[in-house]
């Protein structure tokens, strides 16, 4: 299969009167922030047009939604296009497969590399940093208007999925439509803000409770840190917040394994597991009962926090003195 | 006073056999990519040119260095240019005033606001994000040849004084120069790990040790942490690994001014002061006799630590206070 090209589906945007867009679930900058983008362009251009969710919006990403959001299917009773916007399976829109199926003409605009050619229209590049660069090519071809909401947004999709231009995935590109956006007006820096200066204080503290827990294996290739109820409780957190600790761990130089251990309940403990380089955490964390990808996987452990935290030691060893050995 | 022409000193430059090269004391991204841009360049153009420091390389920007830096004042005897690289007022390089004063002619790069016009060539543009921008400019009238090394260097400036693209101080020009570096072949994946993904275990714990200060001023709008000699001993860390703690307080939401107190010596305390958005710590700093930029700027404070958080928490309610009243 082939892409179509973002003029022809241009031309269908331009003939139709109402769009439903349909992000993927666990809500991300890039899904958000692309569908924003193309929400405001379309009312622009007086297409009827709202975003279908089925989660809550990130605190962080609140500010992309001036009224282009809703959790209500009936919005657009009869939508002339459904578009999937950075996801392509139905399994990434679940509980409105059902609104996305009912679309007179199904697009999708996605850069993930695992999404197959499978609606009406599609444009899949896995070549690109974001999907925001695609919709920012889209919008070019509709000729809509620079505009600074709109090119927040665009900018929103592209600073997060490239991690502020820091992942391997940035290109030349990624910096040049930046670029352009400046001349559409945006703040860049009151985005970022948004996006990345806005962490409660109870996070902060709470993590730093965390890090104290901090455990170094095998002379630094592993690291380990836990989160208990007792600190959310201390410092006001609540455990969704733990989110960043792994990539933290990560960061530390020589690590080669991260785990994060957070008691749910008293006895129910879920761990994320993250590989740097080399390794693989999919096989750990298979061995501790759970599963995922080679660098990002997790399991849940049923006993107490310090029996967990043994468990997790072991396989963490383990995978170092394998790894050691290749 | 007004600033000479780039093509001016890239003439001056083309004149003489040997140059030395200034970054101010507490190496940063800006100051040593910079120079190590220009050192590199200036070297293919057949100059003798040198890097001469008077304190350590921070670990995470070694790589920066494949033998262009020095701390021995006799490398080159008698210098035909000195110079200063984002600085320009001797107390930025004080042990090496002597040395800079001999070269026969001192030229100034800089973006800092604060500033001087006092030496024979002097480009000082405050509105450039990063010295490193003002290099790349120079690099350009100079016609030098394109080079993934010299790029790298200009990127780890523009990134690091940048924030990532995400501090105010970012321009259309910072993602314009970035994407022609591009071009030039840098991986700006590997270097962003270099600098961001290399934390010593020690600076970690470091930091936690630091974040366990922390004391939220006037309803949450004025963060301050500090750290102390007692603390690196414990920890293993050094105080140049409390870099980035400024950032970390900033990035909570409410936060409008942040202060990291570090002390160098028993009575010698540096002060790092950011602003969030509306805030102009240089205003804060200049009241407690240093001076810097609107959104980052320090002092140093010769008394004790107890003495020196008591005047900077006045200091930034103060400000806070200030800020509330416009």
């Amino acid at each position: 299969m082939k892409n179509n090209s973002l003029k022809e589906i241009a031309q269908k945007i331009s003939e139709v009167k109402s769009i439903l867009l349909f992000p993927h679930v666990n809500l991300d900058g890039d899904a958000l922030g692309s569908c924003v983008a193309l929400c405001k362009a379309f009312r622009n251009l007086n297409k009827e047009t709202w975003i279908l969710l089925e989660d809550q919006i990130p605190a962080n990403l609140c500010f992309l939604d001036s009224g282009y959001c809703t959790w209500d299917e009936d919005k657009i009773a009869d939508p002339d296009i459904c578009m999937c916007v950075d996801c392509g399976s139905e399994d990434r829109f679940e509980k409105r497969r059902a609104k996305f199926n009912s679309g007179k003409l199904k697009i999708c605009i996605d850069h993930h590399e695992t999404t197959e050619f499978k609606w009406d229209y599609n444009y899949i590049d896995p070549d690109e940093a974001a999907t925001g660069q695609i919709v920012f090519e889209l919008l070019k071809v509709l000729e809509i208007k620079p505009d600074k909401e709109i090119g927040e947004a665009i900018f929103a999709a592209t600073t997060t999925d490239t991690g502020n231009y820091q992942y391997s995935n940035t290109q030349k590109k990624s910096h040049l439509i930046t670029a352009e956006l400046y001349d559409w007006g945006i703040d860049s820096n009151s985005v970022s803000i948004e996006i990345y200066e806005n962490v409660r204080p109870e996070k902060m503290i709470m993590k730093n409770k965390a890090m104290e827990t901090l455990k170094m294996l095998k002379g630094g290739k592993g690291a380990l840190v836990y989160v208990t109820q007792q600190m959310l409780n201390m410092t006001g957190a609540v455990m969704d917040e733990a989110e960043g600790l792994s990539q933290d761990l990560r960061s530390i130089a020589g690590v080669e394994y991260a785990a994060v251990l957070k008691e749910y309940e008293d006895e129910k403990i879920r761990v994320s597991l993250r590989a740097k380089s080399k390794g693989n955490v999919s096989e750990i964390a298979r061995r501790l009962g759970g599963g995922g990808h080679q660098k990002a996987a997790g399991c849940t452990i049923y006993k107490p926090m310090a029996e967990a935290v043994k468990l997790v030691e072991d396989e963490l060893i383990r995978g170092i003195e394998e790894l050691d050995e290749k």
